[in-house]
């Protein structure tokens, strides 16, 4: 048997930023590191791979050469079991480790839906974060033209506005009345929805998907209404689940959703094992409910607050509750949000304004490369608190949305914002007199001071 | 005698957002702003009517239709006194207005330098934000080939970028060690300075202009070690000292530095008036001494403060303190710094470390469009506050740095910036695993937490 002090399992985000913060602040401690996979993806690259960046090879982590240059320890195996009670894991292959502190960082697996008639099908696939699967996938592409994409949460539409790219013939089929439609309110999945349609994706909203029909290969699919929609491959995109099975079998604390339990630090009910990313619970920043988000930037924060805790508690870096943060883009139009949406703060009773301006994220206009740049703030009303944020414009709204996610998670309030410092340049941003973040706090303002 | 409740004098970014917000605040008011100009200018888009916006008509602030659309008469003449026992104002040509409250955004004047000979020949500009006296400069310097710039601050560095750009042979001199010197440290500096250099750009540092030289014409420059270089025009980009002759007049309290005196409020020790923008004293954020700051966004953000606190205060809206936030562009990478530089801290006494990390703005760095994004984090050995950072990259780091001026403004730790929760996506940042900004706050706090 091997000894460490850390062991991590998982090298995808989870586990790669675990294990070199942990390391970092440790130096001196042992650090091991047990994946399945000899090469990990860059997860949130995965829909590029079927168009922009063309190929696997161009999508994958320096988690080798960080693990070298940290000198943190590999082992390439699978996890057979884990013995909490003699801090011990178990590998097909590799003889067992025993650890001080353990760190889950086992990921998630795509949602095969066994309500789906023909979901095993030849040329139905899932989006796994996996190089051999998705490498054949994409071969098997190669000779299909008209793909159905079910599912148009991010992952479903970024590698449905990938494979048009391609030149394959897209149809995207989605459930809820809008794509994106957990993300975005209306304003913005309405915009996304436009744009996928004027790029050449047809688009289904509020339907389902009854089964995907064929021989022994996908021929298409029929819907509840009965019509039939014909295609060479159907993509499966209805999310993700936690990997959550060996911790289970381990005596680990597993909520009803079926996340791994755990504390501000990232620690479960054991002392000596830490879970994070996703399959690790989380809660959400403004209600303390459980909710499902899975991001390799959340994964990041909570693997940084592991890595850091694992042999002392510093208090102050408390996960204090998870601010969903996605952004995307379509072409040259980026898209944000952070935190609550209009639709969900109304939904958990929020008592709320909302603030919007669109203005042009160059100065003047006339510029080259100028966009419109869309800023939604949505405020407490009482407490003038920044619940959320939506943006959309040029590609910079992927950092503007992080200063709305620093706002959130520091409760900035709106009073503040509003006569923020901010730096502006005509080549790169809005103007000073109309910038959008500002300009939208205005007008949530304005709401407040006039409906008291 | 005309009547109003506030008269704004001047109608650039300091006026234009001083009486658009004072409106929207106190709609009951009467408002009128006075403005010499007909057509005001973007200030900071002056540079690039020298070549990417062409034209000086594509760089106009959209003032006249903010003012109609917000019910505020306009009074385009040059004021000539402000008598503030008897609160009126007098002008040139239209009749009197007598004020309740006055607010002053009279900006600021390039800095002819009465040190240089040769300063009055012809073809020998300066940079004023008046569109008559560019539009003819423009005009002048079409037959104009060699042009030599005086000063390597932004306005410099951009006006020669730009004319480069428009075909001309620049050379760029500077009396200080570094271009952009007192704006970045050497790190971000010596990359501005090298891109220019590549862009074709002949930079001299270190070294002072001691005349131009030319019959009626500028024929050249004559350098302090006696070297001579030939020019066709030459431009002085010097500076630019506060408008504060009117209200020095008037009894109006003037600083040691020749700015208008004001309190966290924007008012001057006449509780009728306010100041705002380049002619405003600013105070630095960390250290409360005067400083020279002009620029369009420390305008706005002292407009808002004023507008908002006419005739009332809003405690919560003070004026903390400013904190520079300068961006700029050569190319297709920017630059930007907010709050204080290195050098300035320590300079200053301040005890501290930096973080630095250069990472790349796009994940997987292979797609297209990829930047290297570099972030310095400026930080406070022992209280953990972000004191500055600097930022080069990609176009996006204009949205970026003011993530960090909304870290510096509301004072979030290290400890807390460390473990923030971020977006990340392919297409439009950095890895979630790799942010510069959460990579250069760890590499402050390893400093910190090694060295103490």
């Amino acid at each position: 048997m091997i000894q460490t002090d850390v062991l991590v399992i998982g090298s995808s985000a989870a586990g790669l930023v675990a294990a070199t913060t942990g390391k970092r602040v440790y130096p001196d401690k042992k650090f091991m590191v047990a994946t399945m996979m000899p090469k990990t993806l860059i997860p949130c690259g995965i829909p590029y791979i079927f168009g922009t960046v063309r190929n696997s090879n161009n999508d994958i982590l320096p988690s080798d050469t960080m693990f070298e240059a940290n000198h943190i320890d590999v082992i390439y195996d699978t996890v057979t079991s884990i013995d909490k009670n003699n801090r011990t894991v178990y590998f097909k292959g590799e003889e067992p480790v025993g650890y001080d502190k353990l760190v889950l960082g086992m990921g998630s697996t795509p949602v095969k839906p066994s309500w789906l008639k023909g979901a095993d099908l030849d040329n139905v696939f899932l989006v796994p974060k996996n190089k051999v699967y998705l490498d054949e996938m994409q071969e098997k592409l190669k000779t299909c033209n008209r793909i159905v994409t079910i599912g148009a949460g991010f992952i479903g539409v970024e590698i449905s506005d990938e494979l048009k790219k391609a030149g394959k013939e897209v149809v995207l089929i989605e459930k809820l009345p809008n794509v994106l439609g957990l993300a975005f309110d209306q304003d913005i999945s309405g915009r996304v929805q436009q744009m996928l349609a004027e790029r050449g994706i047809v688009i289904r909203t509020g339907i389902s998907v009854k089964e995907v029909y064929g021989r022994r290969k996908a021929e298409g699919v029929l819907l509840e209404n009965g019509e039939e929609i014909e295609a060479d491959a159907v993509i499966l995109a209805l999310g993700y689940a936690p990997n959550t099975g060996l911790a289970a079998k381990a005596g680990i604390n597993i909520s009803d959703q079926g996340f791994i339990k755990v504390d501000d630090y990232m620690r479960t009910r054991d002392p000596h094992i830490f879970a994070v990313g996703d399959c690790a619970e989380k809660r959400d920043y403004f209600t303390r409910k459980p909710v499902p988000i899975m991001l390799a930037s959340t994964a990041c924060a909570e693997a940084r607050i592991a890595g850091m805790n694992l042999y002392k508690l510093c208090a102050i870096k408390t996960f204090i509750g998870t601010i969903s943060i996605f952004s995307t883009a379509i072409g040259n139009t980026g898209f944000g949000v952070a935190g609550l949406t209009e639709n969900r703060a109304i939904e958990e009773g929020f008592d709320i304004v909302t603030g919007i301006f669109e203005g042009i994220d160059r100065h003047p206009g006339t510029l080259p490369d100028a966009h419109k740049q869309y800023v939604k703030l949505v405020v407490g009303k009482e407490s003038g608190f920044i619940l959320g944020g939506a943006v959309y414009g040029g590609l910079s709204i992927g950092e503007l949305i992080n200063t709305i996610g620093i706002i959130i998670e520091n409760k900035i309030a709106i009073n503040s914002l509003l006569t923020s410092q901010i730096g502006t340049h005509p080549l790169l941003t809005a103007s000073p007199a109309g910038y959008p973040l500002i300009k939208a706090a205005e007008a949530a303002s304005s709401q407040i001071m006039f409906t008291h």
